[in-house]
């Protein structure tokens, strides 16, 4: 069993905490409590510089095959444990990046351990059914034990899909669908409609759009890559629509000194959100639906207000757009409530609220008149997975019986200070200490010394990933605890005690 | 284990076996070799309609969650074995539609539950690694005995993906980053480029093209959909691109009767590409690319020659197009060799091939030219999934030890055969059996008849699937034998006795 093989490397590997090399970080965090080491490693354990020797030899031997620019290293899934990624090379060290935030439990949780010793959920993996066609006899079951059991509020509708771009190209045909069908009166469409389509032309083609937010990250298929605005490499030489992009608030920290600033700069984008819908609808691009993150994570940890969401509702709703929120990123507990657009507490619910990552497979919830009357409209071969449903199920059990998203409240707070107080120290290198739950994030003075301190970090034990132009994003697993927090305070206080 | 249960299961199952029922087709087929009980069951054992009172239950279940008019019968997986698919009413049907033609080795084959029973295993399903960035130590070696051990000629590259649609998305997207940095003359973008892509405009997001077939099929998402030419359904409505749809060949059966009329038909068809090719450079539509299926499978199985495909790559090669072989459906073996493009002996290779389906996740081979030099353009968080690379490299093991693409190209003759037999006794029913290997179909008069023949085959215990307008598509698994072709020919010439 892969639990008896990590417990042994366990004992092996209990060497050195480098919390002990932080001794100047004791004024703002105890000592790291103790975790049961039946359960993960009790710190990080650093060997070699990362990448190391066997990652670069891995590296070559990868190029050989595909672009290997964005590897980090090389990694020991086997040997890691809970909030602990083990590297090729022995090193282990403490993950606030999770696999670009899709770790729910941490690594080898026991509990998905046992979905796959249990043989009656062995067909599930080795028999990937045509979901929208054969779907295996648990499946409606599956789906209200799992996706429907934490559905956003007044959301009882789910299409599963296999990752988060076919989730959102998938959401996106789904606005245009009822769109057109509430233009077309809910009559049939035309000849003239089914046969200009199949020649992709207009009107069975309309020249609908999706209005979207500088900064947002929404995939990179091509679909949804015209409502992604974050870095020119994303979308450079690929052709694309002709979408309105209205600019996301950039809001000033501490929030507290600049309401009266902030809240202009809000009304100013949603004044431009209302001027875009206008000016599409009159060049022949109707807005058919409005997409947004509750917080713009790829495009760097981009807050807004409760207010700005709620008006935007009201925008979509007043122009007779789908709201579509996409939770990705930001959806699945992180933030200390399971979707972060319920800490808006909006009467109208979002029409269309996406996912993946966190949720092991993608989907998304939609409003009943969002369902196409018809067939094959949404579909393709898998629709997702029964074998990733399973695996969630046990996540959310977890969730629910550990109280995780209680915890991430209290550990949030615990990081978020740390925060606060660095860059109360360390005013030159770091600002704009922001977020919710444990998905937080701080702004580097520049990108450069950001990849350099997330670097220097990895190289003490610790996994950061950036986001935007120079900020670092946290997104540690559900099971990142207090003491992991100050685990990584430490280590981060070093960095930066460093960093001249 | 899920085997044992399977083998208990079958015990109880042994029962009427519907071949018996078929005596007039002794003609023209022997009585079906008996399998081997351990491996799979001995035939179709019918106890109601399909879909039953259990299966009809579930879909209203299901029905309260999406939409459910493509649900066929909800199936019991565990009990379902090799060839035969157990449904939840305890039918047990021959399975010649195979989940949309993406079951390679039949249902609970003993060597894939093997790798769910190999502890070293776990972790690759447990946790989901964000291949891009962070792959696992064995991701090096897992590609070169998986997908690079079966690569077409002259590809040394490949990308995995997760599914169909997104591995021609970001194949679409590797080939307009080449073509533009073909015209860029490999120098650096502009700072126009990198502003103007941002907000999806020109020069950044150019407005180049991919060339497509009428008829063809190439995913769901929006650049595929822009591609995909097969159903209004699967189209109307969502907003696309300008792109140029050519006609694809539509040969005349018995293709040796209509030589002439179909070298003319095919040479209609490569004179139009080349004029659409010309005609959207003019109109600033660059074509940067060729997408064609071997054959167009959803479409309606419709073949072209090989003579036909050769100058279709040349025309590319001369316009300076990418030539991109979609095999998504045709891939893995059906056809008798492991791509069906390997049926046309090119000289110069494609330039990509995509793959999903059979192959248990998605991806494409590429020439080395491109890849793109920078990191991150072609990029998702999962990047595929190397538990479906573990099951995958099992299955590719079993098709080398077991010499399928040889039993392929026996069972096909008989499947074929048979089918020849069918239309020259069933001529007002039955026309233009065709296809290569396992990889077969033949037309019905219209649209409701071949309908009422699947459900009618079904209810006999044979699971068949339509496509195009008025075409059944045989997609059996590679270990698919010929005594089952046997069971099928008796169970059909059935069907059609009784059709009248």
């Amino acid at each position: 069993m892969a639990s008896t093989l990590l417990c042994r490397q366990l004992a092996v590997n209990l060497q050195q905490n480098l919390r002990l090399s932080a001794p100047s970080y004791r004024c703002i965090s105890k000592a790291a409590t103790k975790s049961s080491p039946d359960v993960e490693f009790d710190g990080p354990s650093m060997k070699t510089e990362v990448p190391g020797p066997r990652s670069r030899e891995l590296t070559e031997q990868l190029d050989k095959i595909q672009n290997t620019c964005a590897i980090n290293f090389f990694c020991n899934y086997e040997k890691s444990r809970g909030n602990y990624l083990v590297d090729v090379d022995g090193n282990r060290m403490l993950d606030l990046y999770t696999q670009i935030s899709s770790i729910p439990i941490g690594y080898n949780h026991p509990a998905l351990l046992k979905v796959m010793q249990n043989p009656q959920n062995l067909s599930a993996f080795v028999n990937r059914p045509a979901l929208g066609s054969l779907p295996p006899e648990n499946f409606p079951g599956n789906l209200l034990d799992t996706f429907l059991s934490v559905a956003p509020k007044g959301l009882r509708k789910v299409q599963t899909m296999a990752c988060g771009s076919c989730s959102n190209e998938n959401a996106y045909k789904a606005i245009f669908i009822w769109y057109r069908n509430k233009e077309r009166g809910n009559m049939k469409p035309t000849k003239e409609d089914l046969d200009s389509c199949l020649i992709n032309q207009v009107p069975g083609c309309p020249e609908f759009s999706i209005l979207s937010f500088m900064g947002g990250f929404h995939g990179r298929t091509l679909g949804c890559l015209a409502t992604t605005h974050t870095k020119a490499m994303h979308k450079l030489d690929v052709p694309t629509f002709d979408w309105p992009v209205a600019p996301f608030p950039r809001l000033r920290y501490p929030l507290e000194e600049f309401v009266r600033e902030n809240a202009q700069e809000e009304a100013r984008c949603l004044e431009e959100v209302e001027d875009l819908i206008v000016k599409y609808r009159k060049k022949g691009k109707t807005v058919a639906g409005i997409v947004v993150e509750p917080i713009q994570a790829e495009g760097g940890d981009n807050h807004a207000s409760t207010d700005f969401f709620k008006k935007l509702r009201d925008i979509a709703k007043k122009h007779g757009c789908v709201f579509h929120v996409d939770e990705v990123q930001t959806g699945g507990g992180n933030t200390g409530k399971f979707w972060a657009h319920e800490h808006w507490g909006l009467d109208d619910p979002a029409d269309i609220v996406s996912f993946s990552k966190k949720m092991l497979t993608g989907g998304y919830y939609h409003k009943d008149e969002l369902t196409p009357a018809e067939p094959y409209r949404i579909f393709n071969t898998w629709m997702g997975d029964p074998s990733k449903n399973l695996l969630l199920n046990e996540v959310l059990n977890v969730i629910r019986t550990e109280n995780l998203l209680d915890e991430v409240s209290r550990t949030g707070k615990v990081l978020m200070d740390g925060l606060y107080d660095f860059q109360a120290r360390y005013p030159h290198l770091l600002s704009a200490a922001r977020g919710q739950g444990t998905f937080l994030a701080i702004d580097v003075r520049d990108e450069a010394t950001r990849n350099n301190l997330i670097i220097k970090a990895r190289n003490k034990g610790v996994v950061l990933g950036g986001c935007g132009e120079r900020s670092i994003r946290f997104r540690p697993t559900l099971v990142f605890k207090q003491h992991h927090a100050h685990v990584f305070l430490n280590i981060f206080n070093d960095t930066l005690a460093e960093y001249k």
